[in-house]
């Protein structure tokens, strides 16, 4: 018996497939033996640590393909494998019916059937087995033949037969594979990175962690759940970097957040201007209150200040001067930051000092964690360090921060990572969005990597955000949030359409927050508050949104129009997202879609209802016409609203 | 490190893949580390048996995909493995040059690389050695910065650290995988199957071994390789089938040669009506004379008549009445026919004894065997018996007979049969055969699967020829000839267009010579022997065609139409094949070929060579046009010739 071409199973069996809390786990394989008898196969699963598996039916699809399915209803790890084997009962039974039906004799058939059913007794109930024997006593009997053989093929015989399988032959698939179950907040999330610095009132005056309390309305009043800071530790003098990156600090220059360290603390401590641990307890408590959750960003690098570097110096790679070796990108230095050296022979007791880290802040109340170039670190560590931190609580969530090539990207998937950035800010035509996003969504790769999308973050100012203003500011938030059940944007740059390049070719921003205190004028006019808010809503209000799994695109006959939907498996949610990605022109198109699969009929009209505008349409047929002003509104959103026939026959739309 | 995605490699090396002696092995496989250290990769092979590995350096394609290439020379088995590394040396000279470049001060990093070279010197030739000490030396000394970093950047230097890399971090792929390295005819064959029992120049006598001596210039005359004989033992007497199969037989018929022992003997003893073994072992020498090897047929079934039937009982299954069960398909049965029970307690004896059938046949030559339907016997038997034969001697092919679903066709190739009867037979349409064939020389599938495309076989006369009458059999040879590097055709039934079926509906053959001795008459005029002589040396003179992974289709508007082409890696020979599928009418088309892959010049004619008709005609562009009918030529076989110019600029076609 061969069980083989498991799906899902990542790298055969080597790492685990995602979920979320109440998703399906649906379990397909090849299953085939020689000969032409008839098999049975079983899914078995459980969760880790439960003693007991347990187990559904597999059914086939044809072509030996074999489908069975389970849900998972807790964080933590599940397993799962499965079991074939040849149904006598059933083969016996087909080959009876149809010599039966060809009027031949089946006395020695009956008798081949008594055996059979003798030999299911020992693994049957005791009601079962009463049964079976009272049946093989039948089918040996002198009775009459044909009323025999129908006996044998009442629907109560075979229901008993399955109730036992004869599983001694049974056939175990070789591995047992496992899925790691996470909070649906791994599926679906809704990010606002913000500078804390940034957050004072007052002009000129760096921000606490009192001051964002205040701005936790406005965030939360836009519809996000979560909020991310950028490191909150003390920040390194040594080398500190001055405004626009200068080589040189002037006094009074703040530094990066990410330059880690100084006498005041490290990876353990907050910066004394923004207050203290209490302060940021406090706020992430007030945040709870609200809907959001504070993410930290665990950057593990450290500047020449700080208390790591005298106390372990043993932890950092060393030149042959005796110098600590800084992080280098040839030509570039960046002396202001000291790699560690993973592989140190102390390296045990770097790894745990580091997942520590993580601890501390799980203990400060932090179960969400973005992690800053995670691909500059071993695969090892970070596999590792994310089974520990799961082990202590299976509901913490790591988004990677992996700009780098797509292999290792995937690998840090593969090693545990919940959720990645991805390269969604550089695809901005029609082509490279569908090819993209129907890779990550369509191709194995959906199993272990959930994507997160942004359209631009501290570090990130592309060009179609630099030329196209406004509009393009517009369009790149809407495809952010309908192609991605978790996105995030770095704001309030983004809502204020903040795109000066520091120079031309440059995805710099000129007077980086990164090096500097901003003070933002929140109230602008011109701010994009209320379109994020309305969509966020729209993700809220429609769980087709809120996953990646029925991504699909449509064709648009205008190459600068995109078009792609998403639903809920019983279709009681169906969003068709229209989008402009010309940021300076007006365009139209025509719309495919494919009315069977959204059962709906072509024989009468159907309606639209742009979420974004409000306005609905009634469209019939399978191609419709949109026409997009990028000026006014470079998308619509659309949920599409089935006809529901009344006695009255009145039109009426679910 | 990481290694993955290695390809070729069959269900995580559970299976070797296949080749022919002369032919490469191309390796690729995702490679990768954390950070951004330079990498270095070595594919290793060898013979099994050989203790030393012989090595090649794999080369990088971009995004981190690695290959690397050997050829496997004579038959049996090699294996394949992958190691990869940091390479510090280069990963240090990219920095060191930028930062030259950048006019940076260099000195501590000549001192590390100093340090990098004196560690290659403990795995480095005397004289390397003596090279990397002087130049570690060089750049730990005072002289000027950058010419010591000069010297450290030239070739000669790098030349030297790649030729002792620094092992002792590197990463084992984890798994070393095989090849199975089979005769050249194991790729390309041309098979003629044919009942010794016809070959008789007198009407109504059975033919001898010896008949057959004389048909066999006839049979080489026609092109073919391999002369396949369905089974040649005693043929059982109970329950012998008449002629169409009549479950009641006459005196005088013959049998079916698959209802095989009888009390002259069972599958180590020829028939008596058609010589003796020594006449046979005559045969086979007489044939290989001529060019062509003698297959013999392996069917594992006994009738009630097989000496084993009396000598081993337990080798069969019992029915509840103690009688021997026989063969059945309800409500079909064979009782001509036992099926052994090939997991009966003494399957050892058994087996062991089936292998001694193999082991006999190979003792009087015979080198190549057509299995009749594998699919009913454990895969784990032909696993271990091809294992078996292969090891006495790896020349051996197997053909696989298993018309069965897909997922256990494919099984068998894994498990070791050298070539597999398809679907072929069935695939009529230009969609079915494009799907197909693509399949089976695009995918996975083309690393363990080489298939044997029949138009015809003693049990399948497809509608198709049935209908089609000759110009069918013409576009079917055609097909299969240009498509399949291995093919073969049931004859004479074939040249001769054999195409009555028993019934409507029907793929049995009306007088089916399965069951009765015919008399061919071999010198009609209608018979396609001199259009199958001309394909068959069409395939002898053109490399393109003895392999078919370069087959690849190209459109026709025109869906009776079909196009594909064939072209050895060199481009030195490139065919481009047209048929037209519709026996009944005349079509014509516009093909659509790329020049580009061929390296055609777009600005220039290209002559094809229509190599069976011998007409040429000069094309330009990638669009031509092509008219085909079925009654004279349903094909067109292109040779494609590009123009090379002269000094006199003449055209002329190389």
């Amino acid at each position: 018996m061969v069980i083989e071409a498991v799906s899902p199973e990542i790298d055969g069996g080597r790492f685990p497939v995602k979920r979320v809390v109440g998703e399906k786990v649906v379990v397909e394989a090849d299953i085939f033996a020689d000969g032409h008898d008839l098999l049975a196969a079983r899914l078995l699963f459980c969760k880790e640590g439960v003693s007991e598996w347990s187990e559904v039916p597999m059914k086939p699809l044809g072509n030996d393909r074999w489908q069975g399915a389970f849900r998972v209803e807790e964080v933590g790890i599940y397993l799962y494998t499965l079991q074939a084997w040849v149904d006598r009962f059933l083969s016996w039974r087909q080959g009876l019916s149809k010599k039966v039906l060809a009027g031949q004799e089946v006395s020695i058939d009956l008798w081949i059937g008594a055996e059979i059913l003798e030999d299911l007794v020992p693994g049957a109930s005791v009601e079962d087995a009463g049964k079976l024997k009272k049946w093989a006593k039948l089918l040996r009997s002198s009775g009459e033949e044909t009323l025999r053989a129908e006996t044998a093929m009442d629907e109560e015989v075979a229901a008993a037969a399955a109730r036992c399988p004869e599983r001694k032959w049974a056939t175990d698939y070789e591995r047992v594979l496992r899925v790691v179950v996470e909070p649906v907040q791994a599926r679906c999330s809704t990010w606002y990175e913000m500078f804390p610095r940034s957050c004072a009132a007052k002009k000129g005056k760096p921000g606490t962690f009192r001051d964002c309390e205040s701005l936790l309305p406005y965030v939360a009043g836009m519809g996000f759940d979560i909020l991310y800071f950028p490191p909150i530790h003390p920040i390194g003098r040594s080398h500190r970097k001055g405004r626009n990156n200068n080589p040189k600090s002037n006094p009074g220059d703040v530094g990066s957040p990410w330059a880690i360290g100084a006498a005041e603390g490290g990876h353990k401590a907050v910066h004394p201007g923004l207050g203290t641990l209490e302060d940021f307890r406090r706020l992430v408590a007030k945040a709870r209150q609200q809907g959001l959750e504070v993410a930290l960003d665990i950057a593990f690098q450290c500047t020449p200040d700080h208390p790591y570097v005298k106390e372990h110096p043993e932890w950092f790679g060393r030149r042959p001067d005796g110098t600590i070796q800084y992080a280098e990108n040839p030509p570039k230095k960046y002396e202001d930051i000291y790699p560690f050296d993973f592989a140190t022979e102390n390296w045990r007791e770097l790894w745990e000092e580091l997942k520590g880290v993580f601890f501390f802040w799980m203990d400060q109340g932090i179960r969400i964690f973005r992690v800053d170039n995670p691909h500059t670190k071993p695969f090892a560590f970070w596999e590792w360090l994310i089974g520990e931190v799961k082990e202590k609580d299976p509901s913490v969530i790591f988004l990677s921060e992996a700009f780098t090539r797509p292999r290792i990207m995937y690998r840090l998937a593969k090693v545990g990572f919940t959720q990645s950035y991805t390269y969604f800010a550089w695809r901005n035509t029609k082509w490279e969005l569908e090819q993209y996003f129907t890779e990550l969504t369509r191709s194995q790769v959906k199993e272990f990597f959930r994507p997160n999308v942004w359209p631009n973050t501290p570090d990130i100012l592309t060009e179609y955000l630099q030329m196209g203003g406004r509009p393009a500011f517009m369009a790149r938030l809407i495809l952010a949030a309908t192609l991605g059940a978790s996105y995030g944007i770095y704001g309030p740059a983004f809502e204020l359409c903040e795109n000066q390049p520091r120079e031309a070719g440059s995805e710099e921003y000129l007077n980086s927050e990164k090096y500097e205190v901003k003070n933002w004028d929140l109230d602008r006019p011109d701010s994009l508050k209320d379109l994020i808010a309305r969509v966020n809503r729209i993700r809220r209000e429609n769980p087709a949104l809120q996953s990646d799994r029925n991504l699909r695109f449509h064709s648009v006959d205008n190459d600068q129009m995109i078009c792609y939907s998403k639903n809920t498996d019983d279709l009681s949610n169906m969003i068709l997202t229209v989008v402009n990605l010309d940021p300076h022109h007006r365009h139209a198109g025509w719309v495919d879609i494919s009315l069977a699969e959204w059962e709906l009929d072509p024989r009468q009209p159907y309606q639209v209802h742009d979420l974004l505008s409000g306005a609905r349409y009634l469209w019939t047929g399978p191609r419709n016409y949109v026409e997009l002003d990028p000026r006014s509104a470079p998308a619509q959103i659309f949920r599409i609203r089935r006809r529901v026939r009344t006695e009255r026959d009145f039109d009426y739309f679910l």
